[in-house]
């Protein structure tokens, strides 16, 4: 039995290849994903799809409904903002950010992490390509892990908790690298802000433009099968 | 029109009285309760009251589930510690600690900041009575505090976020003699980790005990009736 670590799976590129990370590091893990009035159901499929294939000691899906706040594309009703290439994206905030949303799982991935003595927790924010969202910039990451010592038995205890962000400093290009030489397969992952009904990316949101940049940049073909040209 | 605020209301003791203070400072209350799997909804009718009694701008109730994690007994089926008087409470972490429980609520808090424009969140955590919960701590607050102005837009956009912990220094007695001051019926209030269908408190658990000797201290009968001697 290696050590236990919780892992925030969203199903998407990044999570992916961060669980992919935490096992080749020998860690058992604990995956996490969250059911959050997001429209797209999607985003879980590929999680557990993820979840079995890498594989995890547990997967739990947490139901938490940010809706009740209102306030992003991502979780109400409006228009996911749709651009014709990359250069397009800008480093403002941008509507499809969530309110608190990082901090918000790693909370519950500390709860997580708290039951199964998990002094580990890895997630794939990316400081580069993150499109403006505060809540993925190293100083947060930091500051968060400062106050999770200060939380929980552990840091009573005298144990720490450490967060794990294999991917902060990584363009989307390494991230696919780093993915493909642990044998991810990408086909299994679900990136897009707006999937069908049936789960095909839409390749214009800022996630699906992202993810395509990176596979371009990397000179590799993504294997999804995009609904827009 | 005042300037917003969001107040953890859990329908408690202390909760209400920091609804109370919060209002009295000239805040408009946006009240924030939380369903997550414990066995007592009679807290959150208690929220309601207490909302309805001292007055606010909006309440919501986020449903969040800590069962899937399980661990303790204030959401898993385990029997509540029960005590003859408050000197047989200890300064040990107990079993009815909910792994990382003010970090998921403060979280949600700061969701709802975000989206309602508030730059203040109010918290009832006491350190003099907190029973060895480490989230309870000042420097648990504070540190919760730096992070969360690097998590939101506030933090990137130049405001600033405050953590507002009115009884953090506060005796149960001063507690009480603060919310009367403010007019606060406690009648309203439920405190008890164990009630029984009708509401009505055990008297016995960590939570009626420093209740009582809350009361006790300040000299003040307590409006409710208790179902043990």
């Amino acid at each position: 039995m290696g050590t236990p670590a919780v892992v925030l799976l969203s199903g998407g590129l990044d999570s992916t290849t961060v669980l992919a990370i935490a096992k080749s590091r020998g860690f058992d893990a604990y995956a996490l994903s969250f059911r959050y009035g997001q429209r797209h159901a999607v985003e879980l499929e590929a999680a557990r799809r993820v979840a079995s294939a890498i594989g995890v000691e547990r997967h739990v899906v947490a139901e938490i409904d940010l809706r009740v706040f209102g306030g992003s594309s991502l979780t109400a009703d409006i228009e996911v903002p749709k651009h014709d290439n990359a250069a397009e994206l800008t480093s403002e905030i941008p509507v499809t950010y969530v309110p608190a949303r990082n901090t918000i799982f790693l909370s519950f991935a500390l709860a997580y992490a708290e039951t199964v003595g998990a002094q580990d927790i890895f997630i794939g924010v990316n400081a580069l390509d993150y499109s403006g969202y505060p809540d993925c910039r190293p100083e947060y990451i930091e500051a968060y892990e400062r106050m999770a010592n200060l939380a929980t038995r552990a840091g009573v205890e005298g144990s720490s908790l450490t967060i794990h962000t294999p991917l902060i400093e990584m363009t989307k290009a390494q991230i696919v690298h780093a993915g493909l030489a642990l044998g991810v397969d990408y086909g299994l992952t679900s990136s897009c802000y707006d999937p069908s009904v049936e789960g095909q990316p839409c390749g214009q949101c800022d996630s699906c433009l992202l993810r395509l940049k990176g596979f371009a940049e990397a000179g590799l073909p993504d294997p999804l099968v995009y609904r827009a040209a």
